[in-house]
């Protein structure tokens, strides 16, 4: 079995790989002929001062490569108000203030666990190549202009992913942070090769582009409405960046998937799910099972990626279309993709620390 | 992190420890103390000529110990017809002809990985323990024979954990295979101290007991309608070893859990999940998702075994009640107490294969 860190992985996978197999596999789910178990998110107050502790697992699999991937991250998070908005956090509470997310990867030939490795490196890839993935059929086809909101971990895997899609001459990026931006820019230039300038207004960012990225940490409005003028393509990392008066103005909304929240499991609050994005009024016990209205919004029954990239629904259809896509919520098969591109590639090369497989089969019938 | 075998794990946990374990994480659960995400099952048809590839996962949490489980398997399934029987097989078919199933251990104050383990030996005495903690709240006091069905691997974890909770002074064991059911008893005596006794009928075996145990590979009846006297406890590990009519018989019944069946997911029927216990007919094509209907068993709102363990619903009330314990479906929740009664008693005997945790953690956000 092998171990990978992230750094291997950041080694191991290019633009073109990622897109090439998260396209294949969205073709192959489009084509029955791929499988998910939606996220679920299991939750236990009182365990920590830290917070309220979390156990989030999705899974996935490709009758393609026959691989199965299951995501899990095991975190202790805690909101915090700061001003008006409520934060969430990931506290760093594993030895040498680390986190854990894990991909393990199973043979469908054999049932046998092939590897483990941290999500981090993935998480990221697949987030920004799935809204690549989703630029590609909706983004008019000589888009050049990239303007992107953000200059964190995410926006840093939009840049090059988008780069990957379009022939893009220009990235204009807005971030609140001066040196931050500044920072983002040199490293995005010197990755893609293409000109990335900091720009010191939001409406700078927006100023000519052809496609639209917000990959921030926001929760509140960070494209107006305003700015979407015909041609544009818009895309998001959390639907707040947008907003609905946003998502309104677009002739043309695609979607990840129409499972829109994940199944959350609560101690305290008997066995029954609750799906809902963020339960955190139910974990401070303001609200009480019985209490939840799942109020689906607008957009909920637009086409998912899977139908596009498969053909059955069009991407865009005229250069004037205005289009969108929402990057609602992962999918235990973006690991399975992703997840088997990064493994095919490590055993190719021979990269990974290798420990025996053995250690986690059983002679026993379980 | 520790890895440990299931030998190992044989040698870790008593009949007592199990019990106690089980029974605090029953209680736990009951209390609001304890949490469990409902297992699934995710179905990967053709890729390989060995059968279906099912990924099967659970997961529980329980606030005292501040542990977190997730329990998974990843099998090559194969339902053959033998006679008029459909027998489910998994296949031996990871490397070295084994079977893979593992139990990982979570720290809920840190998120931090604490153990990986296979399943074996926890899976059989979580279904005994189980079986035996019901039998606790529900068999008459001074129950002291034993009439056990079966002579395999779930049969002989039911015969110490009885013992455990009652007194008893004589087990009568019926299985087909008379060199079986013999070496089974020796096996049996020399473990518990208790008069083990083969008998040559199923009638025999039945014969003045006070508790009946059904622990077969059977999917017909095992356990007849007439055997059940007044004053006698049942309990299986399979529905279908007792039928509806020798539930009919019995005065109380309490079942594991009310959630019935795992919900599935189907490479080739959609996203949707199906709530079935062996959704069998759906993957060889002979039903399609739209055409399940969901038929509720008469016992479905019987009281769960944490109810009676809490204290919120009587056990037995009187020396000639028919009582009936149904073991129907798993939960993580188990896997979280044995786990973690295992990994303590690991840990303080220094039992097991240390490997470096820091592989499982990463210095990313994900």
């Amino acid at each position: 079995m092998l171990l990978l860190s992230n750094e291997e992985i950041e080694s191991l996978v290019s633009v073109e790989s990622c897109l090439g197999s998260l396209e294949r596999a969205y073709k192959a789910h489009a084509d029955g002929k791929a499988i998910n178990r939606p996220r679920s998110d299991l939750y236990l107050p009182g365990t920590t001062a830290n917070g309220v502790y979390a156990f989030k697992s999705m899974e996935g699999g490709l009758v393609e490569s026959q691989l199965v991937a299951l995501r899990l991250n095991s975190d202790v998070i805690r909101w915090e108000r700061r001003g008006d908005r409520l934060v969430k956090e990931k506290g760093a509470v594993a030895p040498g203030g680390k986190w854990v997310g894990l991909i393990l990867l199973f043979s469908a030939q054999t049932g046998e666990p092939l590897a483990i490795f941290p999500d981090g490196v993935i998480q990221r890839w697949r987030v920004a190549g799935t809204g690549a993935l989703a630029a590609r059929y909706l983004a008019r086809d000589n888009a050049s202009v990239l303007g992107i909101y953000g200059a964190g971990w995410q926006a840093s895997a939009h840049v090059p992913m988008m780069c990957g899609v379009r022939k893009i001459k220009k990235v204009q990026v807005y971030s609140p942070t001066e040196t931050r931006r500044i920072a983002f820019c040199n490293e995005m230039e010197n990755k893609t090769g293409v000109s990335v300038v900091p720009v010191a207004s939001p409406e700078a960012a927006r100023k000519d582009a052809d496609i639209l990225v917000a990959a921030t940490n926001a929760v509140s409005r960070v494209i107006a409405p305003g700015w979407l003028v015909p041609g544009v393509h818009v895309t998001c990392v959390k639907t707040s960046e947008l907003g609905d008066e946003t998502i309104r103005r677009a002739d043309r909304v695609v979607i990840h998937t129409r499972k829109l929240a994940p199944e959350n499991y609560i101690a305290g609050l008997g066995d029954e799910k609750i799906e809902c994005h963020d339960p955190v009024e139910f974990l401070q016990g303001q609200k009480s099972h019985g209490s939840l209205t799942a109020e689906a919004p607008f957009w909920a029954d637009s086409p998912e990626l899977k139908d596009i990239v498969a053909g059955r629904i069009p991407g865009r259809e005229s250069a004037g279309e205005i289009t969108c896509f929402i990057n609602n919520i992962g999918l235990g098969l973006q690991f399975a993709a992703l997840g088997g591109a990064v493994y095919t590639e490590a055993r190719r090369k021979g990269i990974g620390r290798e420990i025996p497989t053995d250690w986690f089969l059983e002679t026993v019938h379980p």
